[in-house]
């Protein structure tokens, strides 16, 4: 039997998927994606599945809902065609950010579309950069979980860092910093959130030397940038004295841009290619690092049966 | 333990689901749709569920996918929250027409959404004239799958039906098409439609007697009309005295509503109230029946333990 | 680890199960079927399973029960002798007749098979003409629907069909009367059916131009040839030229082939092999054509990778 | 919500469900058991299910497979009925007899035949005397497992038992022999059996005193009697002064009950009503002890939520 | 039927269990731990269980991996016992500490433990405090997740804290610490920990004011104390006053009690009674705080169908 | 993709998995086991494991609890790490004894671990000499049970054998001492057990010629030896020359040693190598037969796909 590679993409990414295929050395297989009056969804593979190792690639970015019931159609239409693996390619699982029950008689969002996944069809998921590092059980299929921290250390390393401090916004997110701020040789800090309300969120100090520092402040997702702007207020109180941010998932939604162009101190934004992003959700000073790369070695690596945690082995920790 | 009903809605039809609880004599609770920045759903339910007999009222009408997103979610939430039995109540279950598999490597959508609606945890489904009556086999929980034949059949009881004759748009149709002129004491025709393209659709002919009649077209669902207008063309060619149009799911989608109302001799459009209807996508001479009442008393027997069939006793055949 | 292709066959149609292997060029593998002094069956698979691929070939023709249940057991022996993948090769499904709940608290027959198949240890399905394509959504494994119009359409090709109309004997079996028709350049006609009672059909009338006309008949299974005779009567008030009968599935149950010898005007009747017949069950001028080939191909193309679908490709149609 | 007792029989013995209804003082519901032409089941519960607590009784009797697949159909319908409990009361489960793989390649069709139960939707099993005590074991759900020990000894009790053994035909019967013997307060025996081939067993001797002593053989099955009557020449050898026959299901299939007849010494047989016996079925001097109380018993405790292990809490043993 | 609350407890901590029927006026019902001679485990439930509403109390405290498996038995027996529901009550679920991959290769022992649960038997999760939020999305099933803090906090009530401030150990925990400080109406600081290897923590130093302080440090669990020791260490470079501890799972394994009781300036400890305490893993200045009436009344409210959330309303954040 | 044989050992056995590893010529590969300090565990599989055919060796001997969930956690780490396959190699299954529900409200263990090792992703088991035959049927995934009697048998063969008679210790396992007694070409015998309480048994006699003669007592198990020292006391009665003892598992735990050591008459004790054995738990005159070759056999002709019940064709039975 043959058990060849093949990717389809979905709407969502196809720039991200193509990219893949060009490092793989597949071809990117056609998908047909229609609608039909009543706005259900229909979609197509247009190449044979039967026996395949099928790969699905989309990133649930907006319009989450479309991109994601759109996902699982073509999950379940590998499924019917007989594929004998289905990899969901997920470069931002943005509903990892849905990961506990924190008012009383809500979904986990993020384990209902773990669930969902697995009833469509999927055999296996590879993502990047889970909102918590719990989020990877809540599936119950292997989980192939990327992280971009050593491309976006990349993007800064042979610059003089000997002023350089690296700032999480929150407690939680601290642990990656450290692991960033390790790669580039730097100090880290970290914001101290308070959340006054469902939609308030408050930084109250910074812990760490940051005064008259050259600060980049890395986060897992930026998407309207509201927390961003209130630690940069933070920020400056201290007097820092340039800001860098670096984030793996920038989606840039509402008013990001305007809001990020009119922080005159920002030197520069980086985010990697798991969002595709159209010219207006591009902040000036933008720099874009693929991980499309990372995803297509990860690829490789499963289907020649190789280890892919050794790609990240000076990363791992433990605790 | 107690074991109320308790009924929430989600944001397709608050309309329908506050009309069965005020049947019911049961309060509609509250329920806080949020959307993060993100674009990631959650939905809050704002009342106890724990030991309850719950169900959650949401039609899959457009936006098809946001609305099936909201559903899973609420489903999964009354879960979480030790609901006893959780029931969907979907009025226009819209992905019953992908039922089966016309094209190879596409997805059967009824029976994945079907399988995704168990997943998220509902333990039983109402709902209204599904596209096809096999699709009720592609649940694996318990349906009760109600008709609103009667409803519409008393919309012209009462009326001189005696030049009056029934038109199925197609063969599939035409079981029910059956039904609803029997109800009237009339004859029944049914188009021989053929199928050019994905989106091309010709109706070569009417089969029975229409020339000079009163005609009552039935269709489950019209969205675009576009199969609706090929039929009233083919209709007039054996000039049809006058028409009348009635449909179990009216969503009057895209050009609809300009369309139809562009037909002069169609004398009436009469729907049910599964799809909920904005002003601009009302066609002009649309009365609506209200299928609230049929839900509710689904609800109440079911509640009750009584029998659902025996309200359709005189509609049931076999075969 | 080897995967070789390794057939079985249960009692319902060996012969059909050994044409396929003789086309493979692989044995037919020995089973013994035996039954205890209780009744209770027991199935041993008399080669060796380990790591795979297994094909079980067992249409479910008279006594469907039995031929069921040990198809059941024949799946989970295979399971249980560690076979890599279970295919179960069903050239007749004769439970997709239940496809619907039309009536109250009756099972959906095709579903609960479907579900049987997998509980037992099946994970892929090879079939022929389910009576309703909407069928194919009943089981969550992947299926391969063949399609018999074309070997039915070879029986005729050749032929003067120049007074020839291929008539359907209801509306839903008229698509694939429509594409019998394409692939013989006719016309195509259909009667219009009504169910008196459980047990009691009547055709109204001959939709479609037929008189004076050679009248091929298609229907997807004759099993009493109620249905049929009915038909014929109709089909000759309006004086039809001759008529000849195809079919996928040919029972000819009960008083099928008295019924059928007695018809004058019916000059030939064409079935396919799916489902085994003793000499007393075949009709006068019956012709078989064999679709032994045509499981064999599929089964290949699986085993291979290649695509089944391609197979049909010009007979696909959509909606 | 209502919950009351709701029981339909199949058609393998309507006599034992009927008398189980009149103990319980409810009604036994009508069912509709139809065979379309092609020899497809279709089974129609006729009372209300909703929300009850439903009774399915039917043994698995000759003719087994049809039984069977009827029980299956029934238990469907009733969860598409929207059952709130549906427990399948099956007096004999003939399949246990099937509970080891003691060949290669052959299913365990105890456990396979659980496993088809519970897809089909039964949530409980009730049934009695399981040929070996770990077939309990391939149920994964809830079964209360009666026994017919004190019903067949009360047969016995008030006689004069002085000289009695009761002898049990094989080791693996020895247990259950021995609470037998010892409500009736006498010794046991057992025949120590081999197999020779599929259908050859040979009885070496028997083991403890027996000698001029009354026996009573008690076995969990006679089906053909072949093994019973191997027994009885053993045991004549041993020149026992008479014989009699206890056993929980009386099959007497095949040349059971001519066989039996021929035995002269043998004083008389002893069956419970598990399974029905048509009057050639029935060999002389059979006396049938119904356990249709017993079953009647055990549905109503467990609707009551009282104990059924405590109606037989004198012959639980551990070990 | 009946649907009575029925309370059974493993062995780990049976006075959890008794104080909690004591105060629900229900009797703790007696259950059989037995050990085979091969060292497997047998658990008779020793009262009714058929249609109750059962619950197991069994915390995951050392020996877990026995407390465990005992659990798992208990859930299963009750399951095989007709019980309607059954909730497992796990004041300590220790394994909530294995919520990532933060390794190759590992299980993330939280997760599978949650399905082993489901897999035995469990219908629903009562615990208190999991390590993280996340893991209640590891259960596929309702949980209902208490917390500790305001019985911490009563401890601290009607002294003088106008000079105390609460300490977290990390920034993960700093949330629960808000709450807590919020209760007490004092600030909150939080250390920030670096982990050097695999069993190798560094707190680099304490965010927010301390010094000069009292503080109450408070951490979820305390085990070996290894990590508080070290927090105490640089506390005291802060010159704070003194210092109190407080968790809600006081373990205490191995050298903790040593190591506390060395530790001079600890002025007291505050535990919670999740984790039963021989007198010699006791440290001097314990003080332990029953949960056992916070379970009851979620066990009360559960069973007549009352809210829980409301339980802990002013304590819910969002985010 | 690759598919090589990756063998890893629990800490329960690890020379058994040696030597399976050294036959077979691969690596044993390492496994770190760390216990937290708050006792739970985690174990780190130190070798890729993507889509490799993974054996994982773990009799569940004492301490069978802490293994047991060692196993399980194994499991499921070979799953997250993307095996394609994952066999659970359990030389001794002692859940097996737990095969009944021979008191009301205990699990049936051994189908109760069965399926959490399911659960924890084993995909395949191979086993030896389970309880009963029965406990296969606990198994939903393909199960080689391999038996030892060849292995044991060995043993004594080209010895004089003349005066020799094989015993059993009750009926239940008298089939397997008739296939030991047949490799051997000697008689059989066996015990008549009768249990008095849940901890005492009483064998009565024995049934079969064995005074003067030397009799091979063969069992499955052999804990604390106490109902072999009763079969010996009443072996003794009879008056045999002398006693040799076989067994497949012998754990002797507890007193086994110091009793086995008391009997002067047994001139020695066989066991195979499934249980580990410390030099303590060896009592005087024993021999080990190893039977790793047995399963390496087993796993290289499962990796290779030829059949594993040749192994053993000779032996096989049937009823």
């Amino acid at each position: 039997m043959s058990d060849d590679i093949t990717i389809f993409s979905g709407s969502a990414h196809t720039e991200f998927a193509q990219e893949m295929c060009d490092i793989l050395g597949v071809e990117l297989n056609p998908v047909n994606i229609t609608r039909f009056s009543n706005d259900c969804l229909q979609v197509q593979l247009r190449a044979n599945c039967r026996q395949r190792d099928v790969y699905i690639v989309q990133p649930l970015v907006p319009p989450v809902q479309e991109n994601l019931v759109e996902l699982l159609f073509m999950l379940d239409a590998a499924r019917g065609a007989s594929a004998s693996h289905i990899t969901a390619v997920i470069p931002h699982f943005s509903y990892a950010r849905s990961d506990k029950k924190d008012a009383p008689r809500i979904s986990i969002g993020g384990r209902l579309v773990a669930d969902l996944l697995q009833t469509a069809g999927a055999t296996r998921v590879i993502t990047m950069t889970l909102h918590s590092e719990q989020v990877h059980g809540f599936f119950s299929m292997p989980v192939d979980h990327l992280t971009a921290v050593r491309e976006l250390a990349d993007h800064f390393k042979g610059r003089d860092l000997s002023n350089t401090v690296v700032v999480s916004p929150d407690f939680g997110y601290a642990k990656v910093a450290s692991q960033f701020a390790r790669l580039l040789g730097v100090e880290v800090a970290a914001g101290s959130k308070r959340r006054l309300a469902d939609d308030k969120v408050v930084i109250d100090r910074i812990v760490g030397d940051v005064e008259g520092r050259d600060v980049i402040v890395i986060d897992d997702e930026i998407a309207t940038g509201g927390s961003m702007i209130e630690l940069l207020e933070r920020l400056r109180e201290y007097k820092v004295r340039s800001i860098a941010i670096a984030t793996t998932h920038g989606l840039f939604t509402g008013k990001a841009v305007e809001r990020l162009n009119a922080q005159p101190d920002v030197t520069e934004v980086v985010s990697t290619s798991t969002v595709p992003l159209t010219p207006e959700r591009r902040p000036d000073r933008l720099s874009v690092r693929s991980v499309a790369p990372l995803f297509a070695e990860a690829v490789k690596r499963h289907h020649l049966g190789s280890s892919i945690s050794s790609l990240f082995s000076d990363e791992v920790t433990h605790g």
